[in-house]
């Protein structure tokens, strides 16, 4: 069986999307991975199609029903193979590699993609529902983060990357407290004046490793300093 | 002048990928924002129109040359419009909705998509980039980022919502220090034994509204405690 993501949204056209070409799109032809899409306007049960109505309590824009996006999860999962089911939304816990390492390792996903105001809460909360962010902003629905949770994990999956290491990958593999990776440098050895740092001509493989961290390290603490903090502690404990 | 992005991109049928459905879509074709796209191998000055080369130092992988990036960002900024260059890599700065108001509210943005292992760092440097991360996780290269990106500042643009407020915005509004949303729901009243919380439903709009708050308040306590930390020191400062 391969790995199988299935989409619950408004906007089936939106898949496979980015995830069509290159080395996923390739996969996605050669069934290493399976993607399909569920339309949630199909699960409506009137005869108008409705999938949303004005929010209890007052206020702008419109929440999907509870008992429309439960059915679509119902249909989703009628295969009894146990997917996690993700909600994809700006109140969940970030995205992070060790959430795309854990799901690249099971048999794959369902992703619920919200518009307008998002989902009932009732629904989140009765199908046990993981919440997941993309990040501190607000996007138009849940679809441009379900195709960027979905590229993150598909290139883990075997066969995808045609066993490429990455250090990108290494980066983040130190799990917990992770660095940012260090600059990359390639030909022209001096390019408008700019010369590639000695030591990564030098040779010196223990000097390039030990120069490669320093420059990972000071980048985090610059840059992100909450993953330094992060980093400290653990390396202090 | 439209808003106007333009992607540098090895993939350019990547785009508009979900940006062409929709109302980001429509505002497309409408022409309340245009995208465009250039192929960085049309850069490249050799016959086998070579874009990357091996990193300097060893390592795995392929690094993107700087004189061919930076010949496509000549072309990409031709026309003197001021636009900012971003260049999506997961060295950036987090993006986040002030990035997002900021660059809604200029000319438009030019942004550099990689792949494999990123840029040669030179070309960063030279042009002044600004490097924007999605997320700590590693993706297949920067296309599904950018492609985020672009959907939270066009459905900024003047037209492309039809004035509709939304309730995720007033959140992250609160630009410095945002809170998660509070939680959502519509009808039915009673859905499988759960009821919507009686307050919603009582028309006290100050008791709503202080209801509302809790809840924001608590989930980001409990789901993110940076937002909270951050919250809590704007607040008592």
């Amino acid at each position: 069986m391969s790995w199988h993501a299935t989409a619950l949204t408004l906007f089936p056209d939106m898949f496979p999307g980015t995830l069509g070409h290159s080395l996923a799109g390739r996969a996605l032809r050669e069934e290493t991975w399976r993607l399909d899409t569920l339309q949630i306007r199909d699960f409506a049960a009137d005869k108008h199609r409705t999938v949303d109505d004005t929010p209890c309590g007052g206020g702008a824009g419109m929440v999907l029903r509870p008992d429309v996006v439960d059915a679509a999860c119902d249909a989703a999962l009628a295969d009894n193979v146990a997917r996690p089911l993700l909600y994809l939304t700006p109140r969940g816990r970030l995205m992070d590699q060790a959430l795309v390492r854990e799901l690249a390792a099971g048999p794959g996903v369902v992703l619920v993609c919200g518009r307008y105001e998002g989902l009932d809460q009732r629904v989140i909360e009765a199908r046990g529902m993981r919440e997941v962010s993309a990040g501190d902003f607000v996007l138009s629905g849940g679809e441009p983060a379900a195709l960027l949770l979905l590229d993150a994990c598909v290139r883990l999956l075997p066969g995808v990357m045609g066993g490429a290491e990455s250090a990108a990958e290494e980066s983040f593999a130190e799990a917990d407290a992770p660095l940012l990776e260090y600059p990359h440098y390639t030909r022209p050895a001096e390019w408008r004046g700019r010369a590639v740092p000695e030591v990564l001509l030098s040779g010196h493989h223990a000097a390039v490793a030990r120069w490669r961290r320093e420059q990972a390290e000071a980048a985090t603490r610059e840059r992100r300093p909450d993953l330094w903090a992060r980093h400290m502690s653990r390396r202090a404990s």
